[in-house]
């Protein structure tokens, strides 16, 4: 299959369309949720559980790939698809978003994740990363310059660089069907004319990924930057939209607060090309995920289903449900009575509370379940609503 | 249905033999091993795991449940299977080896485990244990008199009581098809007087348990004890097989030896009935199961399998593979070439390598599914080897 993305019908009360995307490795009805499979395995699922759960597509990152396994070893062994047992598609990052992360989050204490996570985990994410690099001096960190950046590996601290030639190298390596522009990354904190001189080093970069590319049966996605600054955001949409992508991804800071996240789609979407695909990078909470849908977006990543599962969390209707507490020890019923997944199909609130107690790795298999199909299905729910134009 | 067992097929070159063991959630094929599920879960195994690895039973602690969730948390909701999820049949035992290996490991240094696991790994169990519990003074954690234990719960030092009659009504609530009769683990360092007290206190609680059982749907097994000393297993094996079991166990300390344990059988497998089924209770490494198998043994259970996953170990027909050290780094291969499990099906050596590196909970999750069908098999070319009398 080659690429391609069709629009099978438009709202006519905002810019939700339907679509469908096509893929190498299969199709993804759009507007969809993508689970984030950091290294190679998107956390306590099998990818039969994945494709049980109704996912059509999963991300993987760069970043973490090539410091390990590294994506020569990957590349040796057949590529991602079959590195991890996964034949359907998959999208890459370009690396950058994490290296900025580790500066940006180590040195202001905030990141793109910062506006979607407590600021406990954030803060206690930020001092692991220091008491595990030691870190002295962190201005020693990352360094960026108009080539690329120079950081030091969360892992061992070996200094590392990466470039946009690099990140398209990488990617073309691990060859998922989707691969993403090597872009620099800006924090809500980034004044405006450090954010402007990020999203030109952004653009420059963008032209160098492109000319690198080689392979052809990967689609490369452009990132529109230019953070919270309304000029920024659309002299950048407009700039990458000139740019001869597949797709495109809205990256960088969305603002403090989701009032800013909507503008910032606001400004940006109308001048993207209809036809292309739109993807809102690392957001997924369910309110954002409705409201970027209304706003055009088609597809969404996010770790929050994952890892609220790691923290003994389920999604509900009724909100988060915290399995732990002891309101769930006697109850029967399952995490939501309407949820068709296995985990609801199977065991009750009581056994998952017990599970989480006693430490057990299958309340963390469980949970992840429920919550990745309960935001897979969610946005079935949101095609079906948009298929009725009733969103 | 009933329960019952039918032995289909006798060796005529060792006490091996085939056979049906019904409960009333189904059918056993016997010799079988049974997977442990410690706090009603087979650590990282859906019960849809377990079925396509072929389990047809699995086994529960009574001592974990009993502490955490309670047995009556479990019988409220239902009962063990439905609790677990596990429509199949479940063995639980009585809750004692839990309580007196707390007292024999802790005071002594060993258990019957002891003989199983390295030092390294007892050793820090115990470690573990006693800093949970912050012990002062060892003598005050286990008391055994002629009714019953008294004993400090591992989880938070309360003092706890369990008697025959306890431990019955506990496994009752719970609801096994399976049930053990409750005796006094001795470890192979007590001597003959201790071991024979013991013993005789375990004839005592056998009685105890036969009369105290109410629940016609469950069958209720004894265990032979009388350590590694001929005349005390002799004794033990006569007088348990007197008395109305479903079925029987070997029980307690087999010696310091594998040779000290084939004999244990060899003294007290001629002395049990030919028609009943015969446990030998914790022990599952494979040379174990095969020797337990030419002796007369039908059920095996151990943490070997799912221990030895969560240690980043698979067993193989090479040997135990150790799937992070470097050598796995790049093998294409599946752990097993010939195993049909989900995880040979799907995966590389490689995959697990970086999963364990990346210290990803699917590498034990695959890791466990491809163990436990590797020992489940395992007893399967037993069976095959039995029916064609060349065992």
């Amino acid at each position: 299959m080659e690429h391609s993305f069709k629009i099978s019908k438009q709202s006519s009360k905002n810019r939700a369309r339907l679509g469908i995307l096509t893929t190498p490795h299969g199709q993804i009805e759009t507007p969809n949720f993508i689970p984030v499979g950091t290294q190679a395995t998107v956390k306590a699922l099998t990818p039969r559980d994945l494709k049980e759960i109704g996912a059509q597509i999963v991300f993987a990152n760069t970043y973490h790939l090539w410091l390990r396994p590294g994506e020569e070893t990957i590349k040796n062994l057949g590529g991602l698809h079959k590195f991890m047992g996964w034949d359907k598609p998959i999208v890459t990052d370009s690396g950058g978003f994490q290296v900025f992360s580790l500066g940006f989050g180590i040195e202001q204490g905030v990141g793109k994740i910062a506006s979607i996570f407590p600021e406990e985990d954030q803060r206690s994410k930020i001092k692991d990363q220091k008491h595990k690099l030691k870190i002295k001096n962190k201005e020693n960190l990352v360094k960026i310059d108009d080539d690329g950046v120079t950081f030091r590996s969360h892992l061992d601290g070996t200094t590392l660089r990466l470039t946009p030639e690099k990140s398209i190298k990488i990617q073309e390596d691990l060859g998922a069907d989707i691969i993403l522009a090597f872009d620099e990354c800006t924090s809500p904190l980034n004044d405006y004319e450090y954010t402007k001189k990020a999203m030109e080093r952004t653009h420059a970069w963008a032209k160098i990924c492109l000319e690198t590319k080689t392979n052809r049966d990967q689609a490369l996605w452009g990132i529109v930057q230019g953070g919270a600054f309304e000029d920024l955001r659309k002299e950048s949409s407009r700039f990458i939209s000139s740019l001869p992508f597949d797709g495109f991804a809205i990256g960088g800071s969305l603002g403090r607060s989701k009032e800013e996240m909507h503008q910032v789609l606001d400004w940006s979407i109308p001048l993207l090309p209809e036809d292309k695909p739109r993807h809102l990078l690392g957001i997924g909470g369910l309110d954002d995920i409705v409201e970027g849908v209304k706003r055009g977006i088609d597809l969404f990543d996010c770790v929050i289903p994952t890892r609220l599962a790691r923290n003994q969390t389920a999604l509900s209707s009724r909100g988060e449900l915290h399995l732990i507490n002891s309101e769930f020890k006697n109850s029967p019923s399952p995490i939501q009575a309407d949820c068709q997944c296995y985990t609801c199909q199977n065991f009750s609130l009581a056994y998952l509370n017990h599970l989480f107690h006693a430490n057990e790795i299958l309340g963390i298999e469980l949970t992840t379940i429920h919550n990745v199909h309960f935001v897979i299905n969610y946005l079935k729910t949101i095609r079906e609503k948009i298929n009725r134009d009733n969103l």
